[in-house]
C-alpha cells in the first residue's frame, strides 16, 4: 500500500460531538436528537442518490436536523439551527487521530480524505481540527459525482485523483457499510472498530483488516 | 385518477406482525428485533442499490434478520430464522385495507401492488391475506429494474405495465419516504398516516395528498 484514504465523518471526526449543544439546546433530549439526526443524516443521503435527487451535505445535514427535532416535538429556532449546523464545522478528533496519521506521515505513506462531505464544509473542519498539514490537496468530496457513499462512482475517483494504482492504495473507515461500498468497489479497506463491540453489516463486501484505531495501521505499509 | 397502486409492505401488509413470534422466540426482546428487523431491511435495500449490488428482497430481509439478531446478542437458529422468515409470507392486513379496496373496486378504480418484494413473496403474502381477487396480473415488483425504491426506474414501469397514462395513476404507500420518490418520479401521491403522528421526511417530494386510511381515498376518484 502507498496511501491511506479516510472517511471524515464518524472515523476522523466525532459526529457526537455535538451531543453536548444537543443537550443544552434541549435538556434531557441531547442524546436522542444526536442520534436521530445522524441516522437520518445517513438515511437522506442514501434516499437523495437513490432519488436521482442529490443535495449537497450541508444541506442534507440540515435536512436531517429539521426532520429529527420535529420527529421529537422540539421546538427549534434559526438560531439554534445556526448554532448546531456549525458544530459539524468544529467536530473533534478521536484520539487515536493524530498520532495515528503523524506515525503513517513519518513512514512516507500518502495520506487523503474521501467524504461526503462538501469541499468547503471538509476544509473548514479539517483546519478546525488542526490537520490540514496532513492532507494538502488530497481531499476528495462526492460533489464531483453527485452521488454519495457507497456509490461505486464515489470511490472510483480515488485512483486517478491521487494518481495511485488502485490495488495500492487502503481505505479506512469506521462506518461498517462505507467499508462494505469501497470493498465492493475493489479497494483493501480498513475497518476500525473502536468500541470493539460493533456488528458488521450483512452487506456481502466485508472489510479486508479490522483494526481498532488509525495507530493500529502503520504496519500495513508495503514491505521496503 | 383511473388507477390506485399500493406500497405492500407497511401499506397493505404490517410488517410488525413479526413482533409476536420475535416475542415468543426471544421473550423480552421482540420489539427491538423487530424494529431493527424493518430498519435494517430498508437500510440494506437502499445500500445495495447504491453500491449496484442488487439482491432480492427476500435475501435482503435475511441478511437484516441475520443482523439485528447478532446486534442484540441473541442466537437463532437455522430454524428460528425460517420460522421468521416465514411469517413475511403471512402478514396480517391493517383494518382500512379490505374494506378500502372493496370500495374502490366497486367504483370501477383499477388496483395494483408495486413492491420491493419479489414476485414469489408477493404472491403468496398476497394470496394468503385473501387479497388476490384484487390484484389480478397487476402485482408489479421492483425485481424487473433490479434496484430497488426509491429509484425512479422502480416507479417508471407502471404506466406501461398498467397502459395508463401516468397522470391517471395514484401511488399510495405509508411509508413517507416512498411517497416523496413516487413524487420525486411525477405521480400523483397519496400518504397514509394511520397512526396520525409520524413525521413527513425532508426530503423535497412530499405527497400530493395526506390520508388516514385506505377507505379515505374513493373521493379522488376522477369525476365522471
Amino acid at each position: 500500500l502507498k496511501a491511506f484514504v479516510f472517511d471524515a465523518y464518524g472515523t476522523l471526526f466525532d459526529v457526537f460531538s455535538v451531543t453536548s449543544l444537543c443537550e443544552d439546546l434541549f435538556p434531557g433530549h441531547g442524546k436522542e436528537l444526536a442520534n436521530s439526526w445522524r441516522k437520518k443524516q445517513l438515511e437522506y443521503s442514501w434516499l437523495r442518490s437513490l432519488m436521482g435527487r442529490y443535495r449537497g451535505f450541508w444541506g442534507v445535514t440540515e435536512d436531517a436536523l429539521v426532520y429529527s427535532a420535529k420527529s421529537l416535538n422540539l421546538e427549534i429556532t434559526a438560531n439554534e439551527r445556526a448554532q448546531l449546523m456549525d458544530c459539524y464545522l468544529h467536530l473533534a478528533t478521536f484520539p487515536d487521530v493524530k498520532p495515528g496519521l503523524e506515525e503513517l506521515e513519518k513512514i512516507g505513506m500518502h495520506l487523503a480524505i474521501l467524504s461526503n462531505g462538501e469541499p468547503e464544509m471538509l476544509r473548514a473542519v479539517v483546519e478546525n481540527a488542526d490537520l490540514s498539514n496532513f492532507f494538502t490537496d488530497t481531499i476528495f468530496s462526492v460533489e464531483s459525482v453527485k452521488e454519495f457513499k457507497p456509490s461505486p462512482r464515489v470511490y472510483d475517483q480515488l485512483s486517478s485523483g491521487l494518481k495511485i494504482n488502485k490495488r495500492e492504495i487502503g481505505f479506512v473507515s469506521a462506518n461498517n457499510w462505507d467499508v462494505n461500498g469501497a470493498s465492493s468497489a475493489g479497494f483493501a479497506t480498513f475497518w476500525i472498530q473502536r468500541s470493539g463491540f460493533e456488528t458488521s453489516e450483512e452487506l456481502g463486501y466485508p472489510p479486508t483488516h479490522v483494526v481498532n484505531a488509525i495507530t493500529d495501521l502503520r504496519r500495513f505499509r508495503s514491505p521496503k
